[in-house]
């Protein structure tokens, strides 16, 4: 059964990158699956195409639930918790990125094996850059696989690992795959935390009663009223059970490379990383963004919601009055399926109205975060100038996105990315618009409390810049990319 | 088959005035429905619980279709949609104000009913003040009610008119009651709209291709690309066919008391009503919010999303910095149901969050548009200093709800709105906030476009003054109401 | 939402003549809703595609639930049986016979009218022969329809009664109603059973301990383990209350016109009608088939299921041995839908296979319950003979179903009525068997207990003879119908 | 997601043996698919939990589609079919013998692998008696299981295998697994077909067009109008491609333990074992059974439906007619489920009635296939004696059943059969009917066709003679089983 990928994505949302995956675990709470739903739910801007819980309970075993959908909607109903007993869980939420393109329930995470020395479940946010070469080895030495996900790897590799314990088995494991990964697993007795040595993807702790929870962002915390502990760094694994955590750093040292774009666009406004507030990153790129490319105009209006709080920053910096000139449809949603060609023709107008009596005449700054292939931001300008706008200045809050990302980013190809194709100048008229700016590389690097960019980048930025901080193996090997030396 | 309702209705959404109804209806355009459909879409906001649309065709009939649920869930595949074929369509969304408290399909709208001169769809937005007279009279006189709807009184009264066409029986119905009404019926060949004498609930008239379409609000002539025409007017009964429109006013003329509620809360803020952009109303009433209540503070947030415009206002008056301080979960929805206790006690951060690190230490100006029970300013207030704000003073961009409307809207009893026990004081204190203001009456009127209220007052403002344009029949009859002049 | 008819029914059951509806209610017995579903399941053969129950309780009012598919997937979850409480409940289950095409779960009976001195529920098995006149007639005074159920003309009639009671406004309406009606009624205090004056229809009365039951078949006492008291009369009225029963007759007398059709397929072979099991009546068709058209033969093979009893009767008049030459795939269900074509093509061997090691090389007599359009019929003739059989004949346990029925059963138009066109030498020839025989209406008469017909025929057999005791006054005036005379 | 058993498998259903699956595979056909599903609705009485149908198609791969609940409401629509193209598939229905109690989707077959040379799907019938230890000695080694179903042993083992093409890799995989097995494998090209060397499970060839098709009985090529070929031989591999069909013998010779079960009630009526009528077998049961155990008395009465051609033949033999004293609800189905606790007691009455008029003062001898613990055969006998019958017989058309079966067949442990704890009077006593009586095992093989029982007997009858041809290793080994020589 496969799930339909929404028909308005190509005209609205599919126009943005998406982060494939969030995760959350618990350990040594009564019902812990409920924190887990709840944390996932908080989540569910990271992946909203699947979500999966497991828990164990002694005496019951484990317990998987693994749904289509929100968890809104499918974790909710005493009925279905109920099926997922215990103080330990872990959970994940997916938007999927490799797998096979027909969505199947297998796919779904957490994955779970039952091991010689017992059942591991694992939740996986990331992507492994030589999951195909792996998957080829395993298959050749017996081992059966059962989904088109890349974390199966991981399992295979520790079901043939000589070690003797899961946390061992899992070191053993995550020692041959490459590279981004944040992961959550659990065990009977112990909930394991582990974000490869670039640290590519977050990963965070939490302290809620006598108990410990791990989460891709801190709004999860926050969700169940846990109290944030710290960051999982780079390279370490944490142990936690309910007598305390223990961690250690398995892996050889490499150069810190957080994926910069969880500050642009995927991580939720109210998340803090690296100790300062996402929302007030992305309120100073519109700070940045006003400084580096200034324009007279009556009106900084956000491209509702991403763009609002770099319009925010725009505004301020720039003394030109903030407004909602865009509402957007709060009622749109998963939905509206196999819609009448009328419909379809509708386009972004069922997601987006212009305030048309406040647009008129106006000189209107359009403040959004980013421009992937730009079909919405066409479409956005018509609806403006239709609306009777004077003018209309496009500020983008992100540098242009030019390459596809490997680590766990659904991405267009290459060829499908506007700024991979197109100078600022041929974009501007593409979308025909009276200007456009894209904020620096380092004015990005400055709004995330950097700087400027270093020679050895502090952040992956392979999107905007072609530096690739791991090679992608399996992509190289398929002939399936052209890397920025080649182009 | 009822429909629960939200859980956490009594914890967030539940504490806001509800309007009932939202109507649509277009004629002389291919596949009417579908248009009716998007046209009920962007009119969501106005009854999320259930919908309805009826078509005509000739040689097909009448169809129709009604469900519980969204618009966008429900009428948005082919398969529901070619049910509904023809170029004369009307529709409904409906929260539910009078009628039985389970939910019964039978109580969606729009109703239809047979004559001995052919069929006739009504939709119906606004409260009749004396439909349990009226239906007391009708049964007695053989009629069988099958809702429990005060719509229904309306398609029996025309079942025994003597006239002999169904806008002459409309007339004739429409004399005989009392209230709030706008309406839009439909014949195989007419679309009907018309509005009580006193235009307590608003009706737009648009133009799209030959056709003509109604809507509620001019948000929903947007989504369609249908051209503003004007407004029907208070008392006025418009009949469009594909040949044209006829206008006729056939009720005594009586002051206008259009529902200002509409500007404060109900409307779009995309929404033009009297020829003023909603969003606009309701920024200027953060400005003289500003100017009647000034404080001294760092920030000034929104209660999302519904106070934004006038936080807004309130920011440019008062030169405090606008920011998001609070950020709503977009995955919160209708569902949720039957959570566990430990979700139930969640409440309100399930849909809302604060932004914490944004939030520490500051002095922080909350605006939101309305204080009903108090329930959701409580938790919001505790959440913010959970936060470590410094300081918390709320701002709220209408007067004190103080009385129960009976013209449509679902407002809680007297006992429980929070204004009607307590003085402004006893409000801030019971709320433990640092200030709390409301702004007046006199500035609502000001920032809706007048110089302030009248002798005679311009709007209904009822639930503020307590001065009902139109005596509550049935509610005075049941004893269920004191008024004003008893209190 | 229509629901789809089985495409199988062409090919197999289609080929039946169908009842098309079953009554159960009950009275002073606790969760009286429990027992109707219960006879209701024990009724379903009678109605298949939809059902519906309404019960009574005090401080709760009355409750309706009303579903298409079977009770047994409706009916039994604790949870809608919760929603219908109280010691007084009446049910239905239908087929449809007047109504709309597209079946509405508003046509589900029971209806429901709410008249000024309290509600009623009815639930109606039979056809009315002037619905259409009395709806002309009720819509022009002003009364409104909601459905395409001849019973609502019942409702609205009783509406516009200017009895004072119940009961009275029911007689009241019955007297203008023609055609066949076995009625279960309820009030909040009171179960109301009562037949046509010619009894076309069954109607039981039961004891269930302290209370009273009513149902179109004994069988349906059986399964609640009430007791069978006697069948209501013809023209008679009982109203049950938990004091006991009263009688009344409130029509003019007419001789008595049971349908013989309920003997040779409708009711359940364990029902007893008029003191004698239906069993036995159809196995004594059998027999005298047997006497009327004998033939050598080494197998006398029914078609399951309901030509057994005559098959069993057959065989043991002509000491032919009886056997299960064709075996019924008991998996068939209501559902296979949208098969693909190929699935079609396989016709009636979905349902049915041949015992071909049986079968092979013998002369076989088929027993069958009737001939409808003769498709099925010449269906299981080629299985049989590709099995090997060496000869067919078929005897068939009803005379040639030669004229529709309009009291209360689905027949297709006398132009499809394969015993309308031919004669049966024609129909054997049609067939291509090796020989065919119907029992004789005599002989059909004896088998049900008379030793013959009288000039005064004892039951209905209008299906077989063309004479109609009621005048269909509605097909008349339509002009669809071509009665005996005229032919 | 669990599928709940039927509440009333314990008061009906629930008291007999269960065969575990049916499989069915096709080769060499457009859409193969189709002819799959209807084969496994032919099939339907060997598994009712669950379905699964994988198909290949080259350019498109293995497609696999598995269902809890009927085939006919799983494999029926255009929309499930068109995913399984191509023209070879297989599928399975089950009931579930081994694996875990929970029913998981992940437990439905055929299981499919890829391995190192490409896919391949198995469908199994019967039980591996050393799954738990070879499941140990293979998850020691690295594999993952993914079900608890016996059926992952072969697959994990075909993984391991050091063979070069998947036939030779079955083969060596089979050689390691004892018990009783009939299975149907596919590749890309070729259908298998193998039978464990004792031949314990049925399975079938036959020829459809150009095409090859492998089932459990013979029915299920009746339905698809295929020609039967012949069996596949104990100990034999049959591979079928469009070119041909290969046959070879893997396994060291046993001697022939075809299940007695499938001829007393297991099997079709409508199928052909050995080259006899599955129903002339047990009609001639009956006529053993009138021979070994007369009595005087006026009916013979199936326990329909599993009673009914044992019963014609103990009518036949003795001269007592026949009857049809019971009758079966042809609308119970797999639902009813969370009946109140009123419905519940109803028990055997909601699927059964008695003939209450046909059964009055009778001697009635009743004849039903088994008695496993006895709980239905009391019942029935009670609802007899409640008729008013004056005799009840009890005549079973088997030996007492006082052995569990290990070999594929859902038995209660031995504690729970009744007929393991009571000599006949006993259970005469105990079902307090007038007599009692079962076939001897000499009468039950005579009736099957040979002399008698042979010193090595014929068929595997283990559950009337605890005479287990393979020894149940894990059974053993968990000490979870007392042998006859223990007893």
């Amino acid at each position: 059964m496969t799930f339909p990928r929404h028909p308005f994505d190509s005209a609205w949302n599919g126009d943005k990158l998406r982060e494939e995956c969030g995760i959350f675990g618990a350990i040594g709470v009564p019902d812990a699956a409920t924190f887990v739903a709840l944390g996932l739910h908080a989540l569910q801007h990271r992946g909203q195409e699947a979500g999966g819980i497991v828990s164990f309970a002694p005496g019951v075993g484990f317990n998987s639930v693994r749904r289509f959908g929100y968890v809104r909607d499918n974790f909710t109903s005493s009925d279905v918790m109920q099926q997922l007993p215990g103080q330990i869980a872990c959970g994940h939420v997916r938007y999927s990125t490799s797998g096979s393109k027909g969505a199947a329930i297998r796919d779904v995470q957490p994955l779970f094996a039952e091991f010689a020395m017992g059942g591991c479940a694992i939740a996986h946010n990331g992507n492994l850059t030589n999951a195909e070469q792996l998957r080829a080895e395993l298959i050749d030495r017996g081992s059966i696989f059962q989904s088109s996900s890349d974390t199966e790897c991981i399992i295979h590799l520790m079901a043939r690992s000589i070690q003797r314990s899961i946390p061992e088995r899992m070191k053993d494991a995550l020692r041959r795959v490459e590279g981004a990964f944040s992961v959550i697993a659990m065990t009977r007795t112990k909930l394991i935390g582990v974000r490869d040595p670039r640290g590519v993807r977050p990963l965070m702790l939490g302290r809620l009663g006598e108990g410990w929870v791990m989460a891709s962002e801190t709004c999860a915390l926050d969700i169940i009223g846990a109290e944030f502990v710290r960051e999982i760094a780079p390279g370490e694994m944490v142990i936690a059970t309910p007598d305390g955590i223990e961690s250690s750093f398995p892996f050889d040292a490499k150069p810190k490379k957080f994926c910069i774009f969880e500050h642009v666009y995927f991580s939720r406004p109210d998340s803090v990383i690296g100790g300062q507030s996402v929302y007030e990153t992305r309120r100073k790129i519109g700070v940045e963004l006003a400084k580096e490319a200034p324009v007279e105009a009556d009106l900084v209006c956000p491209v509702p919601d991403s763009g609002t709080p770099a319009a925010i920053g725009y505004s301020q910096e720039s003394g030109i009055p903030y407004a909602m000139g865009i509402i957007r449809n709060q009622y749109m949603g998963r939905t509206f399926i196999e819609p009448t060609a009328e419909i379809r023709n509708m386009g972004v107008r069922l997601k987006l109205n212009v305030n048309r009596a406040l647009i008129r005449g106006k000189r209107v700054v359009l403040v959004d975060d980013s421009v992937v292939r730009g079909t919405t931001s066409r479409k956005i300008k018509e609806m403006i100038l239709d609306a009777g706008a004077a003018e209309v200045h496009f500020r983008i809050a992100s540098p242009p996105t030019q390459w596809p990302c490997f680590y766990g980013v659904d991405t267009p190809e290459r060829e499908k990315l506007l700024a991979a194709q197109m100078s600022v100048e041929e974009m501007r008229e593409h979308l025909d618009v009276d200007s456009l700016a894209f904020v620096s590389l380092d004015g990005l690097y400055r709004a995330a409390g950097e700087k400027g960019r270093a020679a050895e980048p502090q952040f992956c930025d392979a999107c905007f810049s072609g530096d690739y901080p791991v090679e992608p193996t399996d992509q190289i090997a398929a002939g399936r990319v052209r890397l920025k030396a080649d182009a």
